[in-house]
């Protein structure tokens, strides 16, 4: 009998089929282990030296789209990276939660990309990077060094290919998924992740709130090539059963060193939700919206205390940094609506998430900062330049935004019409939205429909930013659009079957494409 | 039996369906023959006055959403604005092609809303736009007379709604139509304008180059509520069996006159693909990509002549103003990728555009200035600033742009970026994109697509620009959202039904609406 993971994997191995005329391609580093994955696209095109042009475009899809590799979700993907880890002598096998065999800093030791490149230290991981970006890897650990950027890599996920989130590179695309209460499984979690990516999702978060959080997280950790990361608020409340009053310090605290143990590279912590800023946000229209927002709020009015995640923030650095955890500063303030746009709110919670930007780098803990939501046009510029001045330059990680409410249904257009402009101006990473945003939970096709939209949010912005090997692959399948090469402007496409699909329709004639 | 205009028709007539709660209201003008529709969406919500909110919304569905309105697609829409027409006393009726009774100008005045504008009179046209963008009608008629704004209203389409298209009014959105040779009937064209007006097209350009055009266009003005643009190369080209170098100034002359007269409310003229700028775009990664542009560069290239276009530019203006038919010049010269944005090529001829726009000025004539097409973000603002400094402030009408030309069967959404940004930056209608640019021809589906994307992409803009009334309908869908109102959110958003049908996929039951 085929297995739920059986299927999936079979699924995944087919997903190549998605990009004909592709292929895996790997650029060799400095030494045999380190090989970076890229996917070549051939074209009928003849080059000057008469033989076909290849571009080869970044490639988030991991060992599935590899005719060469095994799949196997059950044993999960090959621990690419622990060579590096255990090579650098700075991690020490522990007992962890569970009885889990992990990796943890010795003594109280940064295993963090940001403590090798403030050393002076370029990484595998950072030559990966380099690779990856066509860059110099020295241009790559000054950005992580500097905080500008940084490279989310947990020693406890060695399965991941090591990316990086910053400004001065490539912008970045992450898919939420996960399983709820209501809906879905363990096993189409995992099918989303691997879907996810072959359509681009540079990281994953996992917001699962169900049933077996641990275990769901547990088979796509193992089975993610790409960064994972969680909202640990979520965990803490299940553990609590469900009553934001009772969360603490302590229970908060059994969640993050749990998921650090078992890989998840990085981690959206809502610390700047003071208590002193709730009456900020009365005269909202739509209040707070942020989950870990309105679940810290309820605490903090509960107890008429401050934040204990504000309270304990050195305490959060001093752990994450024993794992390199990077932390994404949640904003749980963020407007969730044009009318409450770049309100004070908003902004104070900002100004905090810069003062925790300074401590947590002062662990040597790489951070992000999360930001909204809902901004029409004209205020975008605003809340990115705060943010980069507010936040010493601190990676920017927005959820959209979307530049109207009224489009309900279609807010993958709405908030693509965002992050396109927000990316262009410097944000690092654009959370996905799907056209299932306000409504209900994505399905695979909402997952696909999200990460299309975000991937031309994000090439747009690259375009925007004069990333080099961008503009490479427009000019290419311009050429191709110009002399009627179809099999070659459907093949450069972030979708070609799709753009095959829709020119069949009208004309289906085979003639029609070498015309 | 039921004819296909029957069908179409009794179609049409199910189209309120598709916005519940939703009723037809007008805005009553200053004469008894004034009324402006609008959309009024009732809610649940209550003002202080303890009635229920409703929110009305700009429409242009036209009386195919009035259920008083009697609808016969044979017959046609009532002609509204011939009483107004009349009434000026500056019209006389004249046997035109095909011996059809028209009106045209007595002797050689202009009968355009400029015209009158500068003359300082505030015609019903203008007062119902007035009403309909809720501004004073003196402000309407300054942006007229100052050539800011255009007001598309061929005498001889009485059947037409006015509305206005200027920076400072609401972002206007057109939609193409039209058959082709090798695809679909006259009724399905008429059948894609009712169509595209319910989903909140401005105006609507009929692109046909098949059999009959004139009788398509025929049957498509006679039923439109909205103006509708042409390209009347196509239909000269056609007289001529389809070879450019067969084209004649007479030739077109004869078309331009015969579309006026049926009542085309503006007509795009590329007059300013100078034969001097040819040498220009050889260097183009794709060369020349506008029909209109590549027919008279074939011309040029045939005849080693100037664009006569170009040189009879005067007497086109001559014409036109006898019938009120506006100039929407043309660029024949934009990119048709993002290799090729804001170059030598494009700019050279914008300045020819600005110098057209000023000779159509001296006669009375409307003009806007059509945009590409395909350009990166960062280069958005400089062509929407060279338009606006180049042409006099003339309204700019851009096709899209596209942001990034990767993803054919996404352009409405490459291009909503684009458009968006412009639409912000001033551009003042916005010529949508649908799924299947670059790959075929669009369905039904595929212009409802395209238009949400540049409703959204207007709406966006309108935040933007600050317009007072686009605000509204967010704040009002926002509350909505923040209380669980459902149904009140679905029928606040640009596509309620669809909406639901998200909502209902995850969350069946009706209780999950009220919650």
């Amino acid at each position: 009998m085929t297995t739920a993971f059986e299927r999936i994997a079979a699924e995944a191995r087919g997903y190549r089929g998605y990009f004909p005329n592709s292929r895996k391609v790997y650029l060799q580093g400095s030494r045999p282990d380190l090989r970076v994955p890229m996917r070549e696209i051939l074209t009928e095109e003849r080059g000057p030296d008469g033989k076909p042009v290849a571009v080869r475009v970044y490639d988030t899809s991991g060992p599935y789209t590899d005719p060469d590799a095994r799949i196997d979700l059950q044993a999960g993907l090959p621990p690419l990276r622990r060579p590096w880890i255990l090579e650098r002598g700075d991690v020490e096998t522990v007992t962890g939660h569970r009885g889990r065999t992990v990796f943890r800093a010795k003594g109280d030791r940064a295993v963090t990309q940001m403590a090798y490149a403030r050393r002076g230290i370029i990484t595998p991981e950072m030559e990966f990077v380099a690779l990856r970006e066509g860059v110099d890897p020295e241009f790559v650990r000054q950005e992580v060094a500097r905080g500008r950027a940084i490279i989310p890599a947990n020693v406890n996920h060695p399965e991941s290919e090591p990316m990086i989130i910053g400004r001065n590179f490539h912008t970045k695309v992450n898919a939420n998924i996960g399983n709820s209460a209501v809906w879905s499984s363990l096993e189409e979690e995992v099918e989303k992740m691997t879907w996810a990516i072959l359509w681009g999702a540079d990281t994953v978060m996992d917001l699962s709130t169900g049933k077996r959080i641990y275990e769901t997280r547990e088979a796509i950790l193992r089975n993610s090539p790409v960064p994972v990361g969680t909202v640990p608020i979520y965990e803490a409340l299940e553990k609590v059963g469900g009553k934001p009053e009772d969360l603490s310090w302590e229970a908060f605290r059994e969640t993050i060193i749990e998921q650090a143990e078992q890989g998840v590279d990085y981690m959206t912590i809502h610390a700047g939700v003071r208590l002193s800023y709730l009456p900020l946000t009365v005269d909202r229209v739509t209040g707070i919206v942020s989950r870990g927002g309105s679940i810290i709020a309820a605490w903090m009015l509960a107890h008429h205390e401050e934040n204990f995640l504000y309270t304990h923030f050195e305490e959060i650095c001093d752990i994450l940094r024993r794992y390199d955890v990077a932390i994404s500063l949640g904003d749980g303030l963020r407007p969730g609506s044009i009318a409450d746009a770049n309100d004070r709110a908003q902004f104070a919670e900002l100004e905090t998430l810069g003062e925790l930007t300074k401590i947590a780098w002062a662990y040597d803990v790489q951070v992000m900062i999360e930001g909204p939501g809902h901004i029409p046009l004209h205020l975008l510029k605003e809340n990115v330049d705060k943010e980069i001045e507010l936040c010493h330059e601190a990676p920017f990680y927005t959820l959209g935004p979307l530049v109207t409410d009224i489009a309900p249904g279609y807010d993958h257009i709405t908030s693509a019409i965002g992050a396109a402009v927000v990316g262009a101006y410097g944000t690092a990473m654009l959370c996905y939205v799907t056209p299932k945003e306000h409504l209900g939970l994505p399905n695979k096709d909402d997952v696909k429909q999200g990460l299309i939209a975000y991937k031309i949010a994000a090439h747009a912005a690259d375009l925007a930013k004069g990333i080099a090997r961008a503009k490479e692959r427009d000019d290419a399948l311009s050429r191709a659009r110009f002399q009627f090469r179809w099999r070659d402007q459907f093949n450069l496409s972030l979708d070609p079957k799709t753009a095959e699909a829709y020119h069949d329709e009208t004309l289906p004639a085979e003639g029609a494409k070498v015309a």
